[in-house]
């Protein structure tokens, strides 16, 4: 009863430190596992530079090599203090944490697959989560309501977007030949989604006047088309806002939460005050 | 009596299973039918490259055959099972119908035809039409209505950027010479339109001084010119929305309405209730 | 006195004609000029492109000379049927007017002043004009006043990015050498402004990892600062909208006016029973 | 102490008119020293272009040095007039000045360090200073209010933005070879933010079908995308408006303020009837 509760005691502490950001420990472990994860993302964009890989190619195999194994450690440290270690295993933090630890190891196995490294660049997603300890956070997350909020009115759009790509492209597929580069109707399709977004690069360009005149169409649709997410979007900011204004308007209804998550269930916003997780009713770990 | 009758149920079932989403064989022909657009047209887009149909040339051509047919078989149901069928042979669907079936029969005769079948992308249109079916409809229409309301202030708009294309581009003639591509005033005016819009291809750039200092004005004239359909769309979405919400706060004046389309007019938007088309006056067909 | 009268009258017949459109006679009158500047402007272009010009010569030529003709004879009636010539004479349109009718004739005695035929290309804007016959006028000027609201804060704008672009421009051209393209500061500003503006031609692009970490930064700045003309013209919209709901909730202050012009001072927007100028008090000749 | 007091008279003096624009000296001296650094910005820019300077490389060298002295005067001018030199040596004006007056002196002791006079177009930015002249202030203050405001969603955004363009260009450099361009992780980074930020080169642009099909998503990605900080801003600035209004609505809070700086401590916005500053309390030369 006293190991499995010390066991436990042991456990709840990497917990808080691996979970959360309450403790200095905590708070420690968040910004070193971030700066690694920058760095392991620079290692890699290093090692894809041919001049650079091959001068300080061992100096750069090696740190790899460290950073994989504190993520390995990090990894197994997640699933040990868990209590419910499937739950984090089949999340999307747990796939991309596991994916960007192993292929250094399959390496061995299968020659290429440390490309798969790439992957780790996933990882960055987690500063998102870790920004938890800044200010920003309701920043970002007015952000993504609006975007929330404007998902259905955009897809319907890219949608539409995409069908007209595809009319037209077919179209200027007919009209051009080879020579310009509209190869197939694929690759009209392509032409014309380069030309819509106004991004235009050139490696395909109409050469005939009939080709042109449509082209130019196409860039004055999209002239006219780029208005509509823009639209969309402030419109759905206006609201944000002048929402969220309504909102502080009410009575005391804001508690602070803290960075606290449930060993348990792993849910996340919990009172200062809180003793019991509000999702699955366990016992948190206050200290 | 007896027989025309069981003719005219015969023909309400077709109609109902073509025209309309209500009953669960109509629902099924609609997903097929857009299945099946989506796959002649991704096997158009196939055939167009090279490499895949000197391959698959043989599977490619029997499926398009298949749906062929399969269209022509819709199309000539489509033609029965109407009480008008004038009114559908000569509305836009009809004809995009009929342009999307009838290639591949005169290719015999017209060699070289069967580029027509490009036609079949307008098809993809339908998919509009059957949206009915989800809840994006009403996104959909908002977006059309406010892009209808700023219909004529985006007609001003593209009708001056136009002006100041052929004045610009005149300019641009004048000052640059064939080198830099600008051989001609059509030429000129194409580019100035790919400057505007900030596509920007680079197939044609300006290399003397003079006209890069004018291609830097037309840029930033471009810069500000942007904002204008922006800003008109995104107050007209304001607006819509703003509308919308006072609307919703009448009360009672909406009554659901179904996918039913009328047999006679093809009129939709009829309320479930209702046993007479509330536009030509004649029976629905209820079950 | 009855022989002032009626040439008097015949000047009011011709004043009505070419600077008003309340008669059929004007209304034809301006659609024939319409045209013609159309089609003036079309025949320039196609002179422009050499395999049309190398066949078409002789048929091109004819037809400018009679348009030439025509634009000197309404040129001529423009200054004698007006009563203060001199103020069309140096107005913007009066000195278009010459400029795009003169050319053809000087041409035989300076060589190439044929190009200046491109002036006419301004003559288009007198199509905005006569466009006072269509309802679209309230939407240009809606336009045309949120445009104006915002004139301040855009040449603010303007300024702040050609001072940003001088600044990057020298840096990327210290940076980058003459291999890339960057051959002098005035071409890395023309480069900086085309990377600002997004318009991208890739004619100029930095080769360099730290050129290349520079037109990011360039970028990502001209991603963030492409926000602000659009929010400055998107807001003075809203303003427009506002303003004019309001306006119109005001009473009756509205009389309806026609597009006659005073023959005296050139001034519109008379009432449609208005006697004398509101401007400069002379006759009217209403009929 | 009679000379002591001219002294400080002729320190005054010099502190008018190169700190302050109120007496006609001080404007002149403003309107001078604007010119001169246009001047000297596109002498260095003329430099910068092989055919000019080979010609006038005599001229430009002599014009160089002029404003070169001119620019050394008042750089010591602004130390010896103000009460707290340090304080000025350290701002960011202060070091700009120098940096853009050096040059020329010491690049008779490094070779190559002339090229170091670019630093001079920093000086473009105190014509903003300047702008206190002008009535465009207000609108200018505006600009940077909501720009300030929607720094910290921008920043979030930015950030986002880097995340995604880190996992695409990743992706990138996996399925496009060297051959296409994308020769290494930073250099495939650096494709995906020009293409995300619609500027698209054409430099770099993907081969392989794959590879085009991620390049559509990128660019229906930076689609939607930029419509984000257009938002933000927009909101932003229709905050601004309504938030102007309601200030100028509040009772008589505004005083005019001139354009007098501080001797001691440069601070600006003094009352017209102030004589002592507001902020550090010395006294104010008034006359």
């Amino acid at each position: 009863m006293e190991k499995e509760n010390s066991n436990n005691n042991w456990k709840n502490k990497v917990h808080e430190i691996i979970y959360e950001a309450d403790t200095p420990m905590g708070k420690w472990f968040d910004i070193i596992l971030i700066i690694l994860i920058f760095v392991s993302v620079i290692i890699i964009m290093l090692e894809s530079v041919k001049s650079i890989d091959a001068v300080h190619h061992d100096l750069l195999f090696t740190l790899e090599w460290i950073i994989t194994i504190f993520f390995t450690i990090e990894y197994i440290a997640r699933i040990i203090s868990i209590k419910k270690p499937l739950k984090y295993v089949f999340s999307f933090y747990g796939i991309v944490d596991l994916l960007s630890t192993i292929p250094l190891y399959i390496s061995y196995i299968f020659v290429g697959s440390q490309v798969l490294l790439a992957i780790r660049a996933f990882r960055l997603l987690r500063v998102f989560r870790i920004l938890k300890l800044v200010q920003f956070l309701g920043e970002a997350s007015q952000l993504k309501n609006a975007l929330k909020a404007s998902r259905a009115k955009i897809t319907v759009f890219l949608f539409a977007v995409l069908i007209i790509s595809v009319i037209l492209g077919t179209l200027m597929y007919i009209i051009e030949g080879d020579e310009a580069g509209f190869t197939s109707i694929p690759t009209s399709i392509y032409w014309t989604i380069v030309t819509l977004t106004t991004v235009g690069y050139g490696d395909i360009a109409p050469i005939t006047p009939q080709g042109q005149l449509i082209a130019t169409i196409v860039m004055l649709v999209g002239y006219g088309v780029i208005a509509v997410p823009t639209g969309i979007v402030t419109v759905e900011f206006g609201k944000q806002k002048s929402g969220n204004s309504q909102t502080s308007a009410q009575e005391g209804s804001y508690v602070h939460v803290n960075t606290q998550a449930c060993p348990t269930c792993s849910s996340e916003g919990h009172r200062d005050d809180a003793t019991h997780c509000y999702n699955c009713g366990s016992i948190l770990n206050n200290e």
